[in-house]
């Protein structure tokens, strides 16, 4: 799972906190819910709040406290079944269709589960001191990454569960409104053999190496993402009706989820809103388009006579500039703002890229059930880059590849375009 | 709905007593209820604690109390899109697919909203005092007995939820076992022509009329239901196995799903279990076999070389006999023991007839939405006669028609035996 | 089986002739068809013509000729699993969804597959000469009777596949149109018990017995079938758009099939047409409604303030009329015309009751495989009764019970209605 | 679709000669069939040899002489309705899942309207002469090549039409067997900067450019395709029973289809048997496995610690190797035998490569309905190179993109592996 090499043993009492503080924002992200609503699944994609926060302990607990405490013993020996998710070589685990039924452990006893696992990993942190080689430091590490992705699903499986019911809750305050965004732009990069992938000790899933080099042929891409308002105009213009727009899979899907707009788009008397966290809301028109499929990213790129970038593409076009947006866990919550030159790459939403997700050259997966991480998702699944509004700032990455289906649109998932390649 | 045509004012403080009773028994029935435990369905046929709660106050809503208070409001003008079941006529629904997904309103929420209900209905009853002739009345006694067989609908659903949870919760403390069962015997009917269906002035639905009458041959019936350990015979038997044994739908229905045996049973290294609303428990020989499908009813008669009753059948046999059982609200909640003469009647099991369920000669479905009640079913259904352990005593009838599709097993439904004709 | 005691042997010389013209005439049904048109399943109730060639031979071969012939030989063992249709204690047999998926043998084999059975048993029918007890002769007989079946099948079978083509090829040639119809009267039974259900020696299926008596309220039963006219009068008036006037299973039918009309019919700029054996053609007014659900029927019904028969009214009511009709074996193939008094009961289109196809008191299927020719299909199925154009004559009877379930369209099916009970 | 901009009518005569071979061959592969074999769809990838037959005349006539042939008319217009495959902007077409069902056109009636399309083809050829530029020649040249993907679909779709039908009948006669084969060896190839896709003025499709640069790190590929032998030792290894050796939704197939083999495989006592054209046969161990599936080729791949190539690998280290192998116009029609260097590259089976299907840098498909062909289709397919044993041997092409889904085993599918990147 891990590339790096280093010790991390040198930064333990980091770690330790870093770890205390993954898990309490976890928790955090909890506070504006009712008993009831941890509960359900929405839809096959979505998972209960509940299960998030016993999973991301089991994940703990399976690969670190199983492995390396030898006194540890589960609160209760049938969690490992309820809340493994899909590792086939960590045992037998629970249907993935009928976690939303599932009533007991109750929150209350899912959130002492959380404590019970938290107290032991800090506890085995502090016994490992000085231990600078001991394999732990490394399932920590990742162990952390994981839970932070659980945090982007919870907002996001929350959100779709919210939508489902008729009353449509809201599940945080309205932000502002974003002010008009610059015109769309475009960056050139030259042709050339570039490096591509993640390199050095910092920690990054295992799908993002080996580091290779690609030859690019040269190539311009859109300074900042597709909006609102641009992607009204390809609704106005029939895009959801023209056929010869579509791949052929995207126009039976069109046809058999009878789309017409993204996901949490409504039409009314007053206009088109939006569901937001913050509840119905007029659409911004400024804001970046999200909550698309990969058929509509696709099918707007046609329309619009450009293309969707590959990841390396992206990948290196971003190299150049810093890793900053509108997260989260900085006080926002919905797609954000453009600023200077190559903008939103990272905190409004996911960009749908034309990559395939497959192996880089001479990846190989790691051993064990760990090895389940990454590698077996590799079919039929689509590359995206950047980091949406929902993802915690301290998980964005250049090198980062998230992945999902071309049907996918619960997620914070959007558009940057290209051209001239 | 209501065939009787004498008045309810006399027995109105009667009436608001029953009708207090009834709610407040709904209510006692959710005590062993942890929050979470309200919100799920486990199955398409199984709804939400709370959904029942709130439905049940929904129909006094709109069948009462929009139609007889005109001061009346609702505390929110959603639920009524929400908490309709299945009446066309009473405007637009929520998806029964997606009850199980709706976390708001939240538990408190729906026990407020029973507040308001049943308080704004022991104020009409008030306000109503002296007006005899009233249509309120009729809607009041409906309501109750609708709300009844929620109440059943509570327990065998909640008993579902349970058995889905890999944790096997238990709903309630054990009961002690049943003693030994008398052997089975046979009561007699003569030939003749018999009246049938409901008569008099006491409230029963409108399926259970008009009276009419009908000529049967002569026919014996079973003085007690079949118990798990004759069906246990059955099993071993290879019943299960042995195509020629079942309807050719049943046939489909056991490959197609795997059974091997009735619902909540599972064979292990110490024997069989069933699970009941105690939580898991050895099989109890004695007791009258239940959570069976018609198919399974139908094909272990077939085996021990006997038929089911007709419902006409049961009711000309049953006649004779008095209205008792082991009813859920007398301190018993799973099937009872078997009596002297026709016994098991009423209390242990609904008993599925060979008599599909449509509608007697000169039935007429009453106007509007309350017309949806009963009438629109009659297709693809059985009748089953008698009343389960899981019926409120006040509500079993000797001319009651429950009605199941061929393959429900999830309520209480056992098998009695005819011969002769 | 068969019901009847009575010797067959007496009638041997009329049974040999009557098993060479059934034989002959399932053979000439097919003169109009091209070998293409012989292999096809056009939807899951629909079997090739092929296939019922083939299966009617099967049916002789495994029920007589193995059973009472012991040197007789099929062409090709594999044609036992082929063209077995449903007797599980027959032995393993083909899939029946993939029937129309079998290219070979081919139409000219099943014909001399046909020629080799054909030739066998009137090899046996002599060689058992004077035997009279001997079984084969009640197996030669239900055999007949079992062919005839499938004369039917074939016509409304090919009639779905030459729709399920765009090009809507003609199976015959045009039938003049019906004319003017004489209006709906009512012919009114007394109240009484009566004895209902086959009775002495001539053939019938084993569910039509054992005969017994039923009491019957007064009624007054249609003297004609319900016309295209006046069906389009219910189509006209919203009928297949008011929820109120359709079981609960039937609205969804409707809403996920998008019934619009009767299979068949169609809606063009020059007003409705039906697709018929001789091709399209403008609706005819005055014919009967045909190929209809259970649900449209019990809808018009509905509509039109009367009910549908019970199987019991129908065959009281028919019984002072004599057996004649618009069969196709007298020269017509398509719904006829109303005559004097009881009119239209057999030779135009099956009627839909409202009885469930469940047995008659006393009923027991025959042992082994050929008991299942009835008994397993007594499941959410409505009787029907009458006999439609498409019935060989000398297969219709008083006391014949055909069955289908709700939504089945594909048959010749129609409209008969009672009032006052 | 062209790609090449020389023109065509230098080669005019040829043109017409290898037109009119190709509709010839085309007629020559249906020799071995029964009408009845022309008519069904065994499974949904598979449409009857009378769609083929039709389809591609079709073709010629929608994008030739519709186009450019003024008083063209077609022998029925619903033709266009009843042929079309898949081009939304040529209009309405039948629906796949029925292509099965519609009898008429005969047969016979088919083959005129091919000879019909010839001869006016042939006729517009003639007429054409000297107009170097017209845009006809192109496609012709675009028919042809569509015509032999068809041809080679035929062979695969009455393969399985014929395994389906428990009698399985062969389609031409045996083979003499593979005789052993030289072991595994491995090709190396140096990192360097390739050039990729198809250049020049010969035939291609328009997805295999425009050609492009590409960097490739060195690697070793294997000199043949794997054997069912070597195959078997994966099957005997448990290679269908562990879980970590495939992609998450491989194992779904694997489960939900049953998988425990290659598609057309049986076990028997005594011993694998394949099903082939030529009807069963004892599995041939030094043959090349074939019918696998992506997911069956990957999981192979990684048992055997080696990887499926990329399609760039594939080209740049069989582009120093002649276009030779054994195709079935050349008398072979099974996997045939290893040679020397790189062998098997074409005619024996289609090599699935580890690169999704998706568009090359610069990819811009034609407009209007032609442009349908092959740029919709880029999504969850994979790519795969060389050749296979059914394909015309004038078809087969250093640059080929073939494409099928993860789960497609009715072609001749195959495994090259690669090592060391």
């Amino acid at each position: 799972m891990l590339l790096e090499t280093a010790t991390y043993a040198a930064r333990k009492s980091s770690l330790a906190e870093r770890f205390a503080q993954t898990r309490a924002h976890t928790e955090a992200l909890c506070r504006p819910l009712q008993v009831e609503d941890y509960v359900v699944s929405s839809m096959a994609d979505v998972s209960p709040t509940k299960w998030h926060l016993a999973h991301t302990s089991w994940f703990f607990e399976t690969f670190l406290l199983d492995q390396h405490e030898p006194g540890y013993r589960s609160p209760n020996p049938r969690y490992a079944y309820l809340f493994n998710s899909y590792y086939v070589q960590a045992g037998e685990r629970h249907c993935r269709a009928q976690r939303g039924l599932v009533t007991r452990p109750t929150v209350d006893e899912v959130f002492q589960y959380r404590r019970h696992v938290t107290d032991a990993v800090l506890a085995l942190i502090g016994r490992l001191d000085g231990d600078e080689a001991h394999p732990a430091w490394k399932i920590i590490e990742l162990g952390i990454h994981h839970e932070q992705q659980h945090q982007e699903l919870m907002l996001t499986d929350i959100k779709h569960v919210f939508w489902m019911n008729p009353l449509h809750p809201a599940y945080r305050a309205p932000l502002p409104r974003t002010p008009r965004v610059p015109p769309l732009q475009w960056h050139g990069v030259e042709e050339g053999l570039y490096r591509i992938g993640h390199e050095g000790t910092d920690f990054a899933f295992d799908n993002e190496g080996p580091s290779h080099r690609v030859f690019l042929d040269a190539f311009r891409i859109g300074t900042r993402l597709v909006t609102n308002g641009e992607y009204l105009d390809f609704i106005n213009d029939g895009g959801y009706r023209r056929t010869p727009l579509w791949l052929s899979s995207g126009w039976v899907a069109v046809r058999d989820n009878g789309w017409t707009a993204p996901l949490y788009w409504q039409e009314s008397q007053d206009g088109w809103t939006e569901f937001t966290l913050a509840g119905d809301a007029p659409l911004d028109l400024a804001s970046p388009v999200t909550h698309l499929s990969y058929y509509e990213a696709d099918a707007y790129a046609r329309w619009s006579g450009h293309r969707l970038p590959t990841e390396m593409q992206w990948e290196v076009a971003a190299r150049a500039f810093p890793l900053q947006g509108n997260f989260v866990d900085h006080g926002r919550m919905h797609p954000g703002t453009a600023g200077e030159g190559m903008s939103q790459l990272y905190g409004d939403a996911w960009q749908w890229t034309q990559s395939s997700y497959v192996a880089y050259p001479g990846y190989t997966p790691s051993a064990g059930a760990i090895g389940e991480y990454n590698g077996k998702w590799m079919c039929d699944q689509w590359v995206l880059r950047g980091a949406s509004c929902a993802t915690p700032s301290s998980h964005a990455r250049l090198t980062y590849r998230n992945f999902f289906p071309s049907d996918a649109r619960w997620q914070f998932t959007g558009i940057r375009l290209v051209e001239g390649a």
